[in-house]
């Protein structure tokens, strides 16, 4: 499939765009854009711009409505709940962050719950806002079920990443990071290239290894087979550990906001659920923020100069990736495979804009 | 190795008594063996009553000092960094947890950071010290480094478990495990049987695959070779998530108390500095603690009534491994090896003890 590299400000101005079209207001569709383009920068093409496509299906299919407003439902000083009122995810999940580092500078903590949202992009987007601002950030979110439970073959779980983010220097400590062992978009890039799975991706609707990533994907799109949490099928590698972890993800997202758990997200009334938890913590509570980050940065600094395995001639530490990336895309541009291109013109013929206008590097 | 079954009765006056003869208090004492003994109850044989002896030689060897007494270094409305100068780390990981819990009685939320501590047994003893408060409770620990980043060949992290409890009926939802892919005690498991580990364990002083494990456990030992996180030492299956988590726990625990990370959890001064991070929060920050409660009741059914994979018969939720051992064990007896049996003989002798009076049903 052939690539095409846009440059990030037409990416930008042509998200805005569409998104403005779909009816959200100008600094709505920023915000919205800017969520996207951020996993675009990362090289996390799973979640960016050639995601528009199913914002605007998820838009007409009436998951996500656009005029939505989120409402703090409870709060205490340290706390808050928000209905997402089945808002855009990301428009959401900035609020309830936003809150939850308002509730941080007073208190030194901040907690803060979501139910009745919808998919809010990259769980990093969230916790690096609080990083922004010098605090540890947490961000996780569940989603619709994909994932089954160890020695189990129907999904139950979603993906339900974890995204946890500290203030350092080169870059931020910053790890963002599904609970399964890999996202349905790996399974989806498998697929596409007609290549086997790895045991320990998925299960099948027989409860057998699934090595076919077509077949699985229709099995999971189903509601019949999953992925297997991070670890794989087994409690020799730690299977029922991943599952854990995905619990703690789904219990702090949809437990603690009175929301629907993963395998609920799709309620029969045609309404989305998916649920959110957002934490940021001022380090002042632990001591001299200063020092804090340089003993972090220490510590990085030694993980990444420590002995390499046999062929490696890196370790990284998280967050280092991400911010290489960034500073390629922004200079190079960003790939977007020729498939979302066709995607993207349609959708901009639907909402009536001349799509050339916004590219034209790009060859009608 | 034969294995004799002791009453909970017996091996608790035995613990009680030998931790006297140590040196500590009677209450103390007591607190020790019930974090050693409620391991044994919950199947966790490498953390139980096994243990005694390797705390004794930390003991002579000065890592531990048994006259300590943890002190706040500072703490606000909603934290605390303790200070556990070089004591027990039972001891001090109690005072840490009744802090957090304290603290979440008036705030809602308490987390606590430890700094300068000792091996603190299992990390799900602390998570439950909350949940018995019905709060959520959270605990994690760093440890001497055992397990290599990815793409690393050399132990830079612990095998950092990372505790979550929350209460349920019938029993609470409880994960206890390292963010390891095994812990070192499943290493040692297979040396003793002589069985070849799988790939993905861990990873020799040259940088591959090591499946010999009492040549992997010489490498651990001699901080050459180390454990793979939880996902194996690839990215295909997420290796570098478990180095994640890993360094979740590894920046709460040690960053955030100004303590050591875990590959200087051994000074060159002989003296230890394992660092913790305790949490307790309300669920009444978020809503009606009944309604939460029954949530995730709720959801746990759920996960153990979907159907399950080929050739298994049940799916378990966390916690309930652990509360059937619990019960079995407190009936039956827990088993301890001849090996451990001939360790708190000796023990015994050293201290004193008539090892016989207290366990009337073994032969001499």
């Amino acid at each position: 499939m052939s690539t095409h590299f846009f440059t990030y400000d037409e990416l930008k101005v042509f998200c805005e765009a569409a998104f403005h079209r779909f009816g959200f207001s100008e600094q709505d569709s920023a915000v919205i854009t800017d969520v996207l383009l951020l996993a675009d920068l990362y090289g996390i093409d799973s979640h960016g711009t050639n995601r528009i496509v199913m914002y605007h299906d998820q838009i007409r299919a009436g998951y996500i409505d656009i005029n939505a407003k989120p409402r703090i439902v409870s709060e205490t000083p340290v706390s808050a709940v928000v209905d997402g009122m089945s808002g855009m995810g990301q428009l959401v999940s900035e609020f309830a962050m936003k809150k939850a580092i308002s509730l941080a500078k007073s208190s030194g903590i901040g907690l803060v719950t979501v139910r009745n949202s919808n998919h809010y992009g990259i769980a990093g987007y969230y916790s690096l806002m609080a990083c922004n601002e010098g605090f540890l950030g947490i961000s996780m979110t569940n989603s619709l079920a994909a994932v089954v439970p160890t020695f189990g073959r129907a999904p139950m779980l979603g993906t339900n990443p974890f995204a946890f983010s500290f203030p350092a220097a080169p870059q931020p400590f910053h790890f963002d990071a599904s609970t399964s062992v890999v996202t349905v978009g790996k399974a989806e890039v498998a697929s596409k290239l007609g290549k086997a799975l790895p045991v320990g991706w998925g299960i099948n609707s027989e409860g057998h290894d699934e090595l076919n990533p077509a077949e699985l994907l229709k099995g999971i799109y189903a509601g019949v087979a999953g992925l297997h949490p991070l670890g794989g099928g087994t409690e020799e590698h730690g299977g029922h550990k991943g599952y854990g972890f995905s619990m703690v993800v789904e219990i702090l997202c949809s437990i603690m906001s009175g929301g629907n758990t993963s395998n609920h997200v799709e309620s029969e009334e045609g309404k989305s659920g998916v649920c959110h938890f957002f934490a940021a913590i001022d380090p002042k509570i632990f001591g001299d923020p200063s020092a804090i980050q340089k003993n972090l940065e220490t510590f990085l600094d030694e993980l990444r100069h420590s002995p390499k395995a046999d062929g490696k001639n890196r370790i990284y530490t998280h967050g280092e990736k991400e911010a290489e990336a960034y500073t390629r895309r922004l200079a190079d541009g960003i790939p977007v495979n020729e498939r979302t291109i066709v995607e993207m013109k349609d959708l901009a013929g639907y909402l009536k804009m001349d799509f050339h206008s916004y590219f034209p590097d790009l060859k009608k």
